[in-house]
C-alpha cells in the first residue's frame, strides 16, 4: 500500500473558512471540480470532471475545523477503496493542511500523475482562500495527455 | 520506506533538452535552485537554497535522454540516503517525466512538505522547457512557514 502525501499552508486565521472550502459543494467546486451530493457523514459526494468522468466519495468523518475523511466508492479502478483525508491545524499565521490519499495498491504511473495533480489542486485551494479565486477544473494546467 | 512520486509531461519533442535541464548545473539552476558540482557518475552536486542551506547529491546513474539518479549524501537528516530519480520517455507530443524520491524512513510532516514542493519545482521545469522560463528558488510560492 502506498500513499500520496502533501502539505499546504494557507495564510489565514480562519480554520472555519478552510473547513468550509473542504465541506461544502460550493467550496469544493471553487478549487477542485464540480461537486454535488450530501456533505455529511454517511453521505456521498460526486466530483465531476466534464468528459473525464469523476469520482464518488463516501464521507467517513467530519470534525469541524479539524479533519475531513472520504473513501472512494466509484471512479477509476485504482481509486476505488482508497481514502482521502485533510487534517487542519493553526500554526502562527498559517493554517496547515496535511493531505493524504492512502491505500493505493501499486505505485502505478497513474498514481504519479494524481500526486502531481493533487499538488496543483491544493495550490488552487490555497489561492482560493488567500485571494478569493481558485483555479478549479477545467484550468490551463495540462500535466500530460491524460487531461 | 515511503516514496514521493510525481509525473510531469512536457510539450516537447527533444528528449535531449529535457535531459540537459536535469544534468547541467545551468539547467538545474534554471528550474530548481543554485547548482554546482560535477555532473557525472560518481560526482557530487551541491544544490543551495540561500539561508536555508541545501543538499549534496552523489550522481549514481546517467543514461542520456532516459534516466537520472542521485543519492543524497548531505542535507536534512530525513533526506540523507534517499534517492531521487527522473525517468524520461516520449509519448506522442509529450515527454513524460516519472519522478521518484525514494527511501524516506517515515511519512513525517516534512515529507508532506517536500512532496508538494517537488510538484511546484517540476512545474517550474515544465515551464522552463515549454516557455524558456522556469521559476526556481527563490520564487513567490510560499507553501508554509518553512520557506
Amino acid at each position: 500500500m502506498v500513499d500520496i502525501l502533501h502539505k499546504a499552508g494557507i495564510k489565514s486565521s480562519s480554520l472555519d473558512d478552510v473547513y468550509k472550502a473542504l465541506t461544502t459543494c460550493e467550496g469544493l467546486s471553487a478549487w477542485w471540480s464540480d461537486t454535488q451530493g450530501e456533505n455529511k457523514v454517511g453521505g456521498t459526494l460526486q466530483f465531476r470532471f466534464g468528459p473525464r468522468g469523476g469520482f464518488d466519495m463516501k464521507v467517513l468523518d467530519l470534525q469541524p475545523a479539524k479533519r475531513v475523511l472520504w473513501q472512494v466508492v466509484d471512479g477509476p479502478p485504482e481509486w476505488i477503496g482508497t481514502k482521502i483525508s485533510f487534517d487542519l491545524k493553526q500554526e502562527g499565521d498559517w493554517i496547515i493542511i496535511l493531505f493524504k490519499h492512502q491505500g493505493w495498491k501499486e505505485p502505478v504511473e497513474f498514481m504519479h500523475h494524481c500526486s502531481t495533480k493533487w499538488a496543483v489542486f491544493l495550490l488552487s485551494l490555497k489561492s482560493l482562500l488567500e485571494t478569493g479565486k481558485g483555479v478549479p477544473y477545467p484550468n490551463d494546467i495540462k500535466l500530460d495527455s491524460w487531461e
